[in-house]
């Protein structure tokens, strides 16, 4: 049976105090997070039967992260910045190709 | 290649202003992620290579929720109290068998 969405992207954008273990939030997830959804919809790529950015709680790979994981496919990357995001997106979101450079 | 959570549950625990669609928020949707949380975690369920479950933002399927969904599988669900959710749990977490009288 086919996936709802295409490809279900979940940002981390969990928030710790500081002290406690590295978080997503301190390390740009929320913009990254807004940044692809914003390019998602701009590249006409959101919406059922196509891919859907979404926030998540903590994915438990705080010492790894940010982090990021595609689904159906299980795929999980890390980022830096919107050349990365962009990447993703135009790699693995439109031609299914999986970015081993990003990977964790 | 396998999945880091073998399955991998993400509640929609989404909240909108009154008047708005409607939200998974106001039909329990955190208490029953907090409750599923908690049962996994009871059951020895939790970790890499079994099970996560997460909170997310909207999953934008807001007229059939609340909703939530257990990836790699791709399979979304309603639910009304926690003999649904222990259902899933038991079913589909722990034996693999999806849990048609819930499914959207």
């Amino acid at each position: 049976m086919s996936s709802y969405y295409e490809k279900h992207v979940f940002f981390c954008c969990n928030e710790r105090e500081p002290g406690d273990r590295p978080c997503c939030a301190r390390r740009g997830a929320q913009e990254m997070r807004d940044y692809a959804k914003k390019r998602v919809k701009e590249r006409g790529l959101a919406g059922p039967g196509k891919v859907r950015i979404n926030q998540a709680g903590c994915l438990d790979r705080c010492e790894e992260g940010p982090c990021v994981v595609v689904y159906p496919d299980a795929v999980w990357y890390t980022y830096v910045d919107r050349a990365d995001i962009d990447e993703i997106i135009e790699e693995h979101l439109v031609h299914g190709r999986v970015v081993e450079r990003l990977r964790m």
